[in-house]
């Protein structure tokens, strides 16, 4: 997608050095375009944990580049499954909730495993890289396209040059291409359809702690020119209770095989809004992101707890530099859970590459029959 | 309660200057104690717009005092009925959804309508004034005492020294001592059972837009050593998933005959999770916050908007100054709607100053039968 004009993905191989990954380091934005170099492993690591770049399919990704720098600058190993597995170790420890971490590092160490030298390891893992990357741009530009027709269906059977009123698409956190490679999960339907002339308009959860709503999602909709407006988290159920909602999208951190959804935190209650106001509530989520041996999200799936500080503190922008404020009593404390689960029961249905499907397990196990094979 | 170990009520006529009522100005808290003198209704009008007070049982308060002081400032006045309704209707435009505002204006109207001499009819507003707020502050009394019941019922049946685990109570907003003139509404029930040395500990939603239980519920339950941890607004429906909620308590800004809650925006979310977790959901508030015309309060209650800027922006602490930073991209809008309605349906009990009931027009009619005659 576009920035300030100029076509961008999140993270690509520095052309002429293809020992540097770059990444947008989100933390800067809305305010600053920031391009980061990245060359080793240890790095990668740090920027997944501290989230210069985050979302469940970009996380993959750079993982996955996490572990070419690696193998780049290794030293003369002579055990390299020791190593490989040491770093793969790593890379998986940054971020415990979304389960494409996991998937891309062990895709890499799945195509290096039969090799034992160093170019060949290194050469495997790069076009690894590469190609889950690519394969999750295009994964993307399909939910887009299959969540169009979710829209489409959802609108007045008229002209869109008849249409005045715009469809109101309620998001939470960043499920955006900032969240992806491209074209983004939950988003990725809203720019299908604002690029097909059906007017949107985009209720922007601000998301907090970490506002990657008010921040990266605002941000992107606005640099493709898409209206949208920003709201506190707490703003959903009554925008839905007066019809103010047509439609919910968000992303998904970890689904599993029945459909539970592990989001950002938050998402749980606007799910609940949707259910008691009839609103359709959709996720969309490249298949990297199920979790195919765990059925029970609410019990099963590891959520993560960050630091308070993103509670307590927030930075901003004043007078052209970002500033950090305390925003509670210094002496009080605060928790920072940052995913949580929203049961199956409460998912319209769930946008794949594969196209939509209801949540659960026959519906999906007909979408991808073989994650199911015994 | 106290601040720092000092007994304060939010709002007092000072002492040896009757002509000067003085408020805590609570847009600077936790961080800093300002003492505000307001000595005309203009000067309280702004106040109450612009928050330096609030909360349902404040503003009413409040609200009578500016009365009484449009009426010690007025020039020689011949036709006192229209200054006096004019008045009224400035103070009464200043927030449009609690119901206290207009019912305490109205209070001080009545107690003046029979005089037309000035010196009689400032006394009669100062002592409905004075009476209001003694009456206030003894309906958050009983309403702690009516609550503290319902918690000792939650406990197990055992002595208080052998209860190690304590009980977790979540709020919304602030319904603390600062949104009324001492005790709290929604935190009387927390006090009391504080005092009664049963452990509590309190999930406080920050709140956004403008973060009132980060500010203010945390700052006074900090300054009566309640423990208590700071979460933001996403968090709830998550801690009730995992059994981290024994009981939600939140305040009222209007209350209609038939049960439903008109409070901060987002109470209807924590409502919906409270709900689907079978954890007990109660309201707490003054019958003065009930409006007794109206049924249905989705459709009836006027929900205020209020400046976006609030949602752009906001204050904290750096370096020991007050410092506003932007927080979304400066070309993006926002929206900031103030209240939302909690369908009775979703509400255990109300805890009134009567005692607790279903949030049911039976149930209300039983406590208040004098509001239900013909």
């Amino acid at each position: 997608m576009k920035i300030n004009g100029k076509p961008y993905r999140t993270i690509w191989l520095k052309p002429g050095d293809p020992a540097t990954v770059q990444i947008i380091d989100q933390r800067h934005l809305p305010h600053e375009l920031v391009i980061e170099d990245l060359t080793t492993a240890e790095q990668m690591a740090s920027a997944i944990e501290e989230m210069h770049l985050r979302g469940a399919p970009l996380i993959g990704s750079a993982a996955a580049y996490g572990m070419y720098l690696a193998i780049l600058q290794a030293p003369e190993i002579t055990n390299w499954p020791h190593f490989l597995s040491k770093t793969a170790a790593t890379l998986k420890a940054t971020r415990p909730t979304a389960v494409n971490l996991a998937w891309a590092v062990n895709s890499v160490l799945e195509a290096v495993h039969t090799f034992i030298n160093k170019e060949k390891i290194l050469a495997a893992a790069l076009r690894t890289a590469n190609a889950l990357t690519e394969e999750s741009v295009e994964h993307c530009r399909l939910i887009g396209q299959h969540g169009l027709e979710l829209i489409q269906n959802l609108r007045p059977a008229k002209p869109n040059s008849q249409i005045t009123k715009p469809l109101n698409i309620l998001t939470h956190c960043n499920a955006g291409w900032l969240a992806c490679i491209d074209y983004g999960t939950a988003t990725a339907p809203i720019y299908a359809a604002h690029d097909a002339g059906i007017p949107v308009h985009v209720w922007v959860d601000e998301t907090r702690p970490r506002n990657q709503g008010a921040r990266l999602t605002a941000y992107e909709l606005g640099q493709h020119g898409v209206p949208h407006t920003i709201i506190a988290d707490n703003t959903g159920g009554h925008l839905m209770q007066h019809g103010m909602v047509d439609m919910v999208i968000t992303g998904s951190d970890r689904t599993t095989r029945t459909g539970d959804v592990a989001n950002k935190i938050g998402t749980y209650l606007k799910a609940l809004a949707a259910k008691d106001n009839g609103v359709p509530f959709y996720v969309a989520l490249p298949s990297s992101s199920i979790d195919w041996n765990i059925r029970d999200g609410v019990a099963e799936i590891p959520i993560e707890e960050r630091d308070a500080q993103e509670v307590t503190h927030i930075a901003g922008m004043d007078g052209g530099e970002w500033r950090e404020v305390l925003l509670t009593p210094k002496d009080s404390p605060a928790a920072n859970y940052a995913f949580d689960v929203t049961p199956a029961r409460l998912v319209t249905g769930l946008i794949t590459e594969r196209g939509v499907c209801e949540a659960n397990e026959q519906a999906l196990a007909a979408l991808f029959p073989e994650k199911f094979k015994a």
